[in-house]
């Protein structure tokens, strides 16, 4: 095949935002497949926080990134060439296709790629958001670390994001007052107005401290913890006796040298529970959570929104995006 | 009567340590009895880092001592005097007798006092530590909260404090491989020699974080943590995916005016559950847990030690050296 294949490679790993210096552009040919490969275009790919971390050589919940490696992303595409059994021509695959035009689906090494049922109403970038890691974060993390029970106060930071629009929305289901925290005035009108929040804050606001106080009267039973730092600090400040915090990101640090450092002391004075969570542990139960959310999807109980960047060349700066707080709901590329 | 009672007022809030300034010692008679009322001599009182706490005004888990009254502490005397059906005289009893010489037991308001049972080989102090709520602490916390299994590694910071050189002797008794930060070498030697830890690191020493990493080849799963901010981030670094922080303390941020910081981080990334625990939550919970800490006592599985400062004057320079690290083991003040 003579096309060539756009790929962006972790060149150095970064000390703050994306640069130059840590993610280049490189054209290779699109390889002849061997037998038991097929070949993917990728369609959409998934901009998301946590890439900040795999680019780190920090410790980590997988492998970090290689220099040298192309980016590792999630992405959707169609086979567009096959010499594997499993999959043909034409099917719509999901999986880590890293941040490039083509990818290869292989026999040996598997990189989990599934096959998108084809679902109407649901965009195929969909897969990738509310029906994918998104999706699926908000609904576990909320339901079996953050045990939510109808009545109950639950505040939602990076609340216009793509997974906290959804466990605020989850909340919502639950019966919880349902606070969500967002950096800017078009987010929290979205929140509030379209996706049905009790009460949103723009932590940009001199005063948000005290809105939050406001938007918590019987205080903070679950904090679906996004952000940290100096946001985290004031919903823990809030958080009633025997409290829940899913810790599920620390956004605020991610972009930074120094981490962004909390303070326990409301944890252990309230008998916080604070638990960690990496949507990893609960890989075995993806399909009945998928299906979940499909139907509230599909029946209007949840909705999302989609910020779309034109042009895989976009990446770099789509990624810097999620840490200035550019983006509403969830950031894909079209590539 | 024309006894005099010397009383500790809380007269001012303490900015880090306590000084002349915040407690103030005050001599008044000792009252006479009203119907359903007794007279307790205090015998010894308990000094504990929580105290710190009571001091100041920040939001805590009881409410604080109000600028003018006596400081509240944890005692064990005897009834020289009863007009209450529930007391005789001679009676030995536990409570919060506050830092004074004399205590009043009041029919209606309740300071949860208990009459101390004579059990040999155990003196009356202990009731204040091992049988009291050090003991009962080390072991809601480590049992319930930690939920400690065979073979799994424990850290416990300020090891060789009241609580944590319990806590790690119960971690032994779980099968536990148990290691013991604390503040000197001879805290160390007696954690490790007398108490059965299988390591002791002294954190004072230059290379303590190398050393942390040597005692722990499995790393860890479990941090009974006492003291927080620099040590906690230490053993957090060390945790292992899903291990277990149970927060009891947050020692080194007490007598600070900023609160120990720390990362959450690593808490994310290796999915910990942290919780705050605080013995108040067990109340109900105490007698079965008190006879198994006497039983384990009295079999020579778990052994503890007492720093006694004569005379209530001490108090104030023994509440300052639990942030100093300058007691071994339980401090106790003998009136």
């Amino acid at each position: 095949m003579s096309n060539m294949n756009r790929q962006w490679i972790l060149a150095s790993r970064p000390k703050g935002l994306v640069t130059p210096e840590v993610l280049q552009l490189r054209e290779t040919p699109v390889p002849e497949l061997e037998e038991g490969q097929a070949l993917v275009r990728v369609k959409y790919l998934s901009l998301d926080p946590t890439m900040r971390i795999w680019m780190s050589d920090m410790a980590q919940y997988m492998p970090p990134v290689q220099i040298g490696e192309v980016m590792r992303a999630f992405g959707v595409g169609e086979v567009t060439e096959s010499r594997n059994a499993d999959v043909k021509k034409g099917d719509k695959v999901l999986g880590l296709t890293g941040l490039q035009e083509y990818a290869l689906i292989s026999g040996k090494e598997s990189r989990g790629f599934q096959k998108l049922p084809s679902i109407p109403f649901l965009a195929d970038s969909q897969f990738l958001g509310t029906l994918g890691v998104n999706g699926l974060t908000a609904y576990f993390g909320l339901l079996e670390v953050g045990k939510p029970q109808a009545g109950e106060t639950l505040v939602v930071s990076a609340a216009a994001g793509a997974t906290g629009s959804i466990a605020g929305q989850i909340g919502k289901i639950c019966g919880c007052r349902v606070v969500g925290i967002a950096g800017s005035m078009e987010k929290c009108k979205w929140i509030k107005e379209d996706l049905g929040f009790d009460a949103a804050i723009n932590y940009k606001d001199a005063d948000w401290k005290s809105q939050l106080v406001v938007a918590t009267p019987a205080g903070v039973d679950i904090n679906f913890e996004n952000v940290g730092g100096e946001v985290m600090q004031a919903v823990l400040d809030r958080m009633n006796l025997h409290g829940r915090v899913v810790l599920c990101g620390l956004i605020s640090g991610y972009a930074k040298e120094d981490p962004a450092l909390a303070s326990f002391g409301q944890v252990l004075i309230k008998r916080l529970r604070v638990e960690g969570f990496i949507i990893l542990d609960y890989v075995a139960r993806f399909a009945d959570a998928a299906k979940q959310i499909g139907m509230w999807k599909m029946s209007g109980k949840i909705k999302d929104k989609q910020t779309t960047l034109q042009g895989i060349e976009k990446a770099p700066e789509g990624i810097n995006m999620l840490f200035s707080g550019g983006n509403i709901g969830k950031l894909v590329v079209e590539v």
